[in-house]
């Protein structure tokens, strides 16, 4: 296959055909097109972006490129979950569970980091024994037994789309709302679905920073799906400082755990609920926002969303002790408390030097043979808006050794900003619901430069 | 080495600092930086290009991963030329010997063929024996001894530009003017220099069509080399047809050794006057045009060129017979005469189709591996605005075999236009002389849809 001219023509700002997308996706699956080929090509289509039947292609040659689940006349309600990414954001680990134990079958290819953000296959490895390489065959049986499997992607899912997107992670090609959305889509329409729910990240933390572009991807995304018979809903949520108090693999891990018993950070819960609710309905198991809050509430509350997620962690071959004792989980050689440098007001939490600051730790790769160090992190336990005095400890770095700590201790230092008076307003939690019939805005979004709300 | 926050700045338009270049380059060299990282940063910098010090930085870096040829306190100038590259630009074959019969010293590093383009140094492998590979310490040894010597890049001479070379060619980022610029410095200033001419071509058949990339790809490599202590001046030569008659490998070297018995097509002369003035009179062994061009005349006339040829070919190890008979180098198996499809003025000769088959006909590379059979081409007699009749032999097609010889004549279908009159005036052969000091243009250029001068 002659790749050159491809890029060229890409380069040169015009369309692939569809064929000639198929016909790269799987020679690259293949092995006959090498790394530093797409590499290039995927640069171009970072400035260039993809014409919708390039998209289309796209995705439908990642899809091809491997096995879907297939559920046949299996007649529970199938409902996929994904967010975009972002620091802090274990929403799936407390999610999943909770909706399976709803009633709804939750089968959930999850992703490993990329870039800054964390990826929830990387916080299940963090639980000793666990098994995310399970076979579709094992998936398909253990969704219907327990209603729920926590899966990586294998090489029968999307095998293009998993090179790829560790070729993505290391070549600066992260950022494209096409490819974004076509990794996204060729994995979840693998899925064996009725229904798919988007949690969408926008703010300085997302890969897509601006609302119009979480909003764009959206609909690229909800389009993908409808077109191919999976209804999709999109919901817009807040990434301009970190979800929850725990970034880094272990330390979201116990957070979750806290979580589904009931101790979880207000921010968490209110996007877990959030994006609940969506899939409650989706699946038609409840018709309105408010009964299947309060089913996702009881079920919460009742212990048997931790019970889920307990008989899961043992059914992939994890230690099912951790839900009562999250200790089991890898511990970090060195703790280090970080106090405020000066009495103020958190004006903001930066994500990024925080996932950053989380990869050259050793939490996340660099390169994509890199192995990753589930111990570090950081818990966070002020948020915009907080008052702290000079001296006041505020965070704590989970590192590997002296380096590490100081290395995350400056990393707060440039993401922790205190200032004299509370900064701009930060972003609703959930602000957007994207359909295929439209945009619904739920809460008003701050604007640039918009007077921030008065704090008490 | 974290390369992937290296090119995600590149992506978004910033500029890395010089110690990023250089560090980098020779990571890259070291092998610690993988081909995929380098190719998406490559094509990043053929959208967003390369700031002044970005540029420096990475010609300085690749020409530090290598040695430099290094004449100490040796009394003799010594002036470099180089090409941009074309169809049938055999020049350095018979200025390089012309100049250095002038008490001029010309190591020159020469290059493969790129993309649709010849190179020098496969014309120069068409010469049975001929040794292209010498070491630094032979190439000098020669050029002290007879003034000249021409080689290949050896793993000596800039390591990370060949190797950034062959990636750039096979991932589309071949036409970027910084990466242009850099590629051919880097060797050039290698080369023990007192100074440097050079041929900077445009036209249909460049790899930058326009004059004015052109003028600005010689400004910035002029920058490039007088920040160095290598002044360089450049003339701007027509590439919109095939310089002189023949085209393909062995036939360039034969139609050189032919220019250096004074049998020289015009058009080939005239450029190479026009450069070799420039070089005598940068290595200041002439003062004025008229006498730089009466000394190249003479040179060439009283056979001391080909004499100079004779004894270069003989230094490294090629039959010194091909002077006096050419039939030595390698001869095509099939050749066949090419007739007019009509009668007419030839309007144009497009210098890619002819580039394009010779490559396709096995006298070029699809890929870095390949091997070349030096005999394959095309002798074109005629040349924009020669009136010719139907059936009139007007060019050869030399191939290996039938199939060959139909591709060929496809071509010369294809790039040879014959019409009821004279297309636009073609490109003036040399039509602007560049300097540090700026842009002096010796000729007009026609302008697109100017009307052609009357031919008569």
């Amino acid at each position: 296959m002659f790749v050159a001219p491809l890029i060229e023509r890409k380069r040169d700002g015009a369309a692939l055909t569809a064929e000639e997308w198929s016909a790269l996706i799987a020679a690259y699956a293949a092995d006959r097109v090498p790394d530093y080929q797409m590499a290039a090509l995927l640069m171009a289509v970072v400035f260039r972006g993809l014409e919708r039947p390039e998209l289309a292609a796209l995705t439908d040659a990642m899809l091809a490129s491997g096995q879907r689940l297939d559920f046949g006349d299996w007649p529970v309600p199938r409902v996929g979950k994904h967010s975009t990414g972002g620091v802090g954001d274990k929403v799936s680990l407390v999610l999943a569970p909770l909706v399976a134990a709803c009633g709804v079958a939750v089968p959930l290819i999850a992703g490993r980091g990329l870039g800054h953000t964390g990826g929830t296959l990387d916080k299940l490895d963090a639980i000793p024994g666990f098994r995310t390489s399970l076979s579709l065959a094992e998936t398909k049986q253990q969704v219907q037994r327990i209603g729920c499997a926590l899966i990586g992607q294998t090489a029968e899912i999307a095998p293009a789309d998993r090179r790829l997107y560790a070729l993505r992670d290391v070549t600066g090609t992260v950022e494209a709302l096409p490819l974004i959305a076509a990794s996204i889509m060729s994995k979840k329409l693998a899925e064996g679905l009725s229904a798919l729910v988007l949690d969408v990240t926008y703010g300085a933390g997302a890969f897509l920073p601006a609302a119009e572009q979480a909003i764009a991807l959206a609909r690229t995304m909800i389009g993908l799906g409808e077109d191919r018979g999976c209804p999709t809903t999109a919901l817009l949520t807040a990434m301009d400082r970190p979800l929850g108090r725990a970034c880094g693999n272990a330390l979201e891990t116990e957070e979750a755990i806290l979580a589904l018993r009931g101790e979880g950070p207000s921010d968490l819960m209110e996007v877990t609920y959030a994006l609940g609710i969506e899939m409650l309905l989706a699946a038609r198991v409840e018709r309105t926002t408010a009964k299947a809050r309060k089913r996702l509430e009881n079920t919460l509350g009742s212990g048997l969303a931790a019970e889920k997620f307990e008989q899961i962690v043992e059914a992939q071959g994890g230690n099912p002790r951790i839900v009562d004792d999250p200790g089991v989980l890898p511990q970090a050689q060195v703790v280090e408390v970080y106090a405020a440098r000066r009495t103020g007001v958190v004006a903001r939490v930066e994500p990024r030097p925080i996932g950053r600051a989380i990869v050259a730790m050793g939490g996340g790769r660099a390169r994509v043979e890199d192995s990753v160090d589930p111990s570090v992190g950081f818990v966070i336990s002020v948020k915009p808006g907080s008052r702290v005095l000079d001296g006041e400890p505020i965070a704590s770095v989970y590192a590997r050794d002296a380096s590490g700590a100081e290395l995350g201790c400056d990393a707060l230092t440039r993401a922790i900003v205190i200032e004299d008076r509370p900064g701009e307003a930060p972003l609703p939690l959930v602000s957007h619901r994207v359909t295929s019939a439209g945009v619904e805005q739920l809460s008003p979004v701050p604007g640039r430069g918009a007077k921030p709300a008065a704090r008490t």
